[in-house]
């Protein structure tokens, strides 16, 4: 949520005389995205948002992630497309740091949906499911059952001082997961972290989705289990709200029915993905010092999600 | 450089409810003001710069400040005008902070001036005194002589860590000073803090004057001193400009020409300046752990001007 790499002005400047968008009027770093530097600018033509990654990105998966915008964008979809230099270039360098020029997006994103914020964004991920059906290239998604092994080993043992029930809550869960993950459901890319801050709406009418930066080919029954933990519990995670979960599922399955093995999965998924929250959260916790200036994120606000997911199911 | 305090759009769209600037369509928190909260705010009429204050601002100060830049953009100066709510109230509260709408004003900053920059700079700089002459509230400059005296009091005995030269040469450019500073310049409202980050420019005309929470009543003379300490030297002082500065000299005097008293002065002035930064930059970087988040700015960068400035006149 900040600024990582300062860029002068004439630094952006000369950046921008390999592209054809005009003349730089205004440049402000932006608090946005949780690992890149972000510029919103203004040239004499337009508005962007320069994006410097800071290395939490693969440098040799940004074809992946602007191949897939510009899939998405070209289907109609608000997603933001990565600007080409003269040369046709899309990842280029700014101040040492791969970087691109991409499309900006305006609209807010909102921290207490409302169900009809819900039913668009439903409604938008399952455009975003079908238009990427003919997406050729693939992902492996790193933030699946074998990682969150991986990484329930490396916070072992270190899990006592956020909640003494947390080690053996995460070790109960992959147990469970072990024996029931689905290996056969429909699948292809995902955004796979459409949080509300990924969002930006015009009224209740989305007008961006924005960080394609998780984005892989994993089952879409995952990703609409990711939207269900974000955007129908209290931050927290201490309150459900039935109303928003059954917009945004009707949202979903009005562009895109659920399968018969998908619904029978469904619990099971919506675990899976709170689990993700829960021990990328915890990984952090335990890994950023309590006075370092990024606010770290509560990781019991997923396992109260994870304990609802465990005790009631969705209704599809 | 960051936000300190998160506002939801929800939080932002509530609190332009009191104005009467149109609904909002984006908020993007910005990466800008040392030590104050800022947003970039667009609603369907305008932008703006939304900013909380995080309390290195004192709020009793905050209607010197507005009253100043009205005072200035009434005489067409482009500095960013707060703007009053529909009860004519122009600080409000916000998350928690007193919290201010303000005008946008496009324009990029520049970390390499030219002679032309300072030209524009230097007459800018004169036109604020002769429009802020018949403006009549007074703010007492809280980092003048006596608060340097307090300030090396308090990081005495700490500043071998940096440089073991560095005590012996604040007490000395104290005691000189002491003896030196003049006591009847012309004076009156100025912007003390007049940095290239503080100036924005769209080619080599002045776009903006921002960032007026040091403005105070102070002779003309020093807040030109503050502009030769920011403008003519490298970031990090090695290097003194010669064109730049006969350049931003040139540029005031095309405005307001100096009194001789001004001129037999001008020395001590500048080193009172470059002093004045020695002593900020080195209390913040004994009391800013290295750890910290926020980039700590380098003191000797400042003991470079001031020895530049005890071997060496300006030409005026």
């Amino acid at each position: 949520m900040a600024v990582y790499t300062q860029c002068s002005a004439e630094d952006i400047e000369a950046f921008l005389e390999d592209f054809n968008v005009g003349k730089l009027r205004m440049a402000k770093g932006i608090a946005e995205g949780v690992q890149n530097s972000n510029y919103l600018i203004e040239t004499d033509q337009n508005r962007f948002i320069l994006t410097l990654y800071e290395g939490s990105v693969n440098p040799d998966d940004l074809p992946y992630f602007h191949e897939l915008t510009a899939h998405l964008a070209n289907k109609k979809l608000v997603v933001p497309a990565a600007i080409p230099n003269k040369s046709g270039a899309v990842v280029n360098e700014l101040c040492g740091r791969p970087a691109c020029l991409i499309q900006f997006l305006s609209g807010i994103s909102v921290s207490e949906p409302t169900p009809a914020h819900c039913t668009s964004v439903g409604a938008v991920l399952a455009q975003l499911h079908l238009a990427a059906a003919d997406f050729p290239m693939t992902r492996r998604n790193d933030h699946s059952l074998p990682d969150w092994r991986l990484l329930a080993a490396k916070v072992s043992g270190q899990t006592d001082a956020i909640d003494p029930a947390l080690g053996p809550l995460i070790e109960a869960t992959l147990s469970q997961l072990a024996t029931s993950w689905p290996t056969d459901l429909p699948c292809g890319a995902i955004h796979a972290d459409l949080f509300p801050d990924n969002v930006l709406f015009s009224g209740t009418n989305i007008s961006g989705l924005i960080d394609f930066y998780f984005a892989c080919s994993d089952f879409y029954a995952y990703d609409l289990a990711v939207l269900i933990n974000s955007w129908v519990f209290s931050a927290d995670g201490h309150q459900f709200f039935a109303d928003r979960c059954d917009a945004l599922i009707q949202g979903y399955q009005s562009v895109r029915n659920l399968t018969p093995m998908e619904k029978k999965n469904f619990g099971v998924l919506c675990k899976g993905a709170a689990l993700r929250f829960v021990l990328t959260r915890t990984h952090d916790w335990i890994n950023t010092p309590a006075t370092a200036f990024v606010t770290r994120k509560d990781p019991l606000a997923f396992v109260r999600r994870l304990r609802w997911f465990q005790k009631n199911d969705i209704a599809l």
